[in-house]
């Protein structure tokens, strides 16, 4: 039995999955300290999809976040989630890119690196665990879960070993969409303890409403760690409640040992943020999501569906769009629905349906996909789709960052030319975001203006 | 290994909790057949604050509500929650309208009958069971749960065995607040199904978050029943989702069997229900309430604390009430915290911090309660206290309706003066309600007007 320790996602993927990323600085500060006396595993504040929201919507520099909190924060290791290749972005980056800005991501006080890729080729993880290492970082390496005839646990302990090859420190089970089951996951959870010396942790969304129940059997199969987020900003498409967890495990061998006082103070500084921010709380994130049980897709992808049949006139579709992305994914060699597969793969589904004819109109995703420039598909892809699609042309089968150049030092050149570059930093920006950074560094972004609370007509509610 | 068996509680619980008991009949019965054919143990749709409120706010017979769901309900047994003695009301009825109330009650359509008491004594629940028995009802007792030195699994299996010699059909932990942990919930449950024969049931709300992990501990230990609400209406301060946990217990020894389908079909129509109730949802009972955790005092007593304090202008002394709480709980001798114990102990917790110095204000609940009018206090009251309050005056020790007299013949004869009985069933309605009643009978009181569902400004959200 193993005593669990908890990461804290309340600072990136709890805003992230229920206010659309858009949680300011500012309004983690006050909170900081606090955070920092609970004793948590570590403070997950950096990465996914926070970089690209400061710049663009927020007017922040995220790197001035990352220093900001690490100031305040001086026990608790604070986490950032890395796309692999991808970084935080949304496309390969070359090499020198990847190992600059991992470097810098520690040096501005990134301890615990939480490595994924969509198809889980660790060609595409290598390099930033590898740097990640060298800084004397802690190194979590990620099994995107998803499940299909080839998602077995066999292939997912081989996956886990060849992860734990590389020096990881520890592994999660980074389930997006709340798909895997208590069953599964005890199964899963107990075969990787066996299996590997790593620490194993779960990382679930609620959306299917099941995640709390896999938790308490993940902490059955021997867990180590586990995701969750504090009350106001858990649930949904977030994770489970921090405090929930902590009190259901209480007087077990598995008790978290945080103290439930101190977390109910964080908890009210937090209702008043939710409060804050709950103008722009899409309510569908708070709800349980049980097309997901039947579809096994995510939340995220169905509600594309309906806006994009909506503005082609053919809701009438939806049925059979959503029967087609499972053959569209056998097709692909079952991709993990996550980003940047879960919209090639839900658009492909559109088109094929629409289109009269599978395969008939293809994007452009699509043919790179086949043609390796993802990386490696998780099961072999269908011949003939292939064949229509790219014809006689191989695909790579290499690394595909062994395609691109150097262009760091482009983009230093560039960036100065520009007078954008102020520290060395901003470099990483301008390459990351050629597009967005400029304006930003310029001091041009204006902060997006706040959607008002919500409005609350309430009548008081009987008891019993 | 037991094959669970799930209880809907969409048209009772579900929106006692989430809409203040406010779904009217029309916007139930267009889904009824369809949850017909889900094949639930029973659909939960009658008792509780539903009967107050249909006549209170929206002039609706809920002997109406009850046939009309029984007509188009053919499979799937209708049930009731049954306060006991005070039935559908707040204070002890005489038997003679008890016995009446539960003839009425199954000849009008209730299938199996939940019975409570707040202060788990049988003498308040033992004529409803055995009228209901009579009938040939499916009776289900209840253990309203509470944690205290006194209530050890130990008394809880004694008050089982107790229940289950006046011939109940099975056995329901009522955990109102949400208190029971996983682990609790695992020994409690074993231990009743190791030493009764009864069918065990589980009913939780969601408010402290621990609920979906109770519930899968309850499955290990080989519970039979448990409530859940579709999607929509579950979480927070109702029940878990019912397709989550049909889900989750998939491919499992525990697996429900139902199809996710249906319910998929069923739950869309209640997205409308909870949209266009969205005006009166309290954003509270949608939450994880943490404080529940730590004081273990119920969510909806929290929020009465902080009205109750801010109308005196002392909400300085909230946490002062807050600990006053279990003080006054301990010298009651422990009565759990539901309907009318919480109001109770909850008001006297004020009076005593307030009125600075304990028990120098009394309120007649008080004095009733220390009397024994209530029913006898799970443990013994503390003597000082008692005696500060009634004296040498010595509690009763028979059970608190012996003391009434009959009275369905007197408001019969009163009735029919007042020309408001048009049927047997309305002479109940006057007895139970006698100041809310006669409007209603007579026509006169009006449908509340529903809230405006609330109105949605949101902004997409980032994936991964
Ligand atoms: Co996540
Ligand atoms: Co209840």
């Amino acid at each position: 039995m193993t005593k669990i320790r908890l990461i804290e996602t309340a600072f990136r993927d709890a805003h992230q999955s229920l206010l659309a990323t858009r949680m300011r600085t500012r309004d983690m500060l006050p909170i900081a300290e606090e955070m920092d006396k609970v004793g948590f595993f570590s403070l997950e504040c950096w990465g996914g999809a926070t970089f690209d929201t400061c710049i663009r919507y927020l007017n922040e520099d995220p790197w001035d976040r990352l220093r900001s909190i690490k100031e305040l924060v001086k026990k608790t290791p604070l986490q950032m989630l890395l796309r692999g290749q991808n970084l935080v972005g949304y496309k390969h980056y070359p090499d020198d890119v990847v190992r600059k800005f991992v470097e810098k991501s520690y040096e501005n006080g990134v301890d615990v690196f939480r490595v994924f890729d969509a198809l889980n080729d660790i060609r595409n993880m290598e390099l930033s665990i590898k740097v990640a290492k060298e800084q004397g970082a802690h190194v979590q390496a990620t099994l995107s879960y998803t499940t299909s005839p080839y998602h077995t646990i066999e292939k997912y302990v081989e996956l886990a070993k060849e992860l734990e090859a590389l020096e990881c420190d520890s592994l999660v089970i980074k389930d997006m969409a709340g798909l895997i089951s208590p069953h599964d996951t005890y199964e899963l959870v107990k075969t990787l303890k066996d299996e590997t010396d790593l620490l194993i942790n779960l990382h679930c969304h609620c959306t299917s409403g099941m995640t709390p129940m896999s938790y308490y059997a993940a902490c059955q199969a021997g867990v180590d760690l586990l995701d969750t987020a504090i009350s106001p900003l858990a649930w949904g498409a977030s994770q489970p409640p921090t405090e929930s967890v902590v009190a259901a495990l209480k007087e077990t061998p598995f008790d978290t040992e945080l103290d439930l006082k101190l977390l109910n103070q964080i908890k009210k500084y937090f209702e008043e943020i939710r409060e804050k921010y709950s103008g722009i709380i899409d309510p569908i994130t708070e709800r349980v999501d049980t097309d997901v049980l039947l579809y096994q897709i995510p939340g995220g992808m169905l509600s594309n569906f309906v806006s994009q049949l909506k503005e082609q006139n053919a809701l009438d579709r939806y049925e059979d769009v959503l029967s087609e992305v499972p053959r569209v994914r056998k097709d692909l060699g079952y991709p993990p629905l996550v980003t940047p597969t879960s919209q090639i793969v839900g658009i492909q589904a559109v088109m094929n349906v629409l289109g009269g004819e599978r395969y008939k109109n293809v994007s452009k995703e699509v043919k790179e996909y086949l043609k390796g420039f993802y990386g490696r598909p998780p099961a072999p892809v269908d011949p003939e789709v292939a064949h229509k699609i790219i014809g006689d042309e191989e695909p790579i089968t290499c690394r595909p960052a062994d395609f691109l150049e150097p262009e760091l030092e482009k983009f230093r050149v560039k960036g100065e030319e520009m007078g954008i570059i102020k520290k060395e930093e901003d470099v990483l920006t301008f390459t990351l975001y050629p597009a967005v950074a400029p304006k930003f560094l310029r001091g041009e972004t204006e902060e997006e203006p706040l959607a008002p609370p919500k409005s609350e007509n309430v009548i008081s509610t009987p008891t019993a």
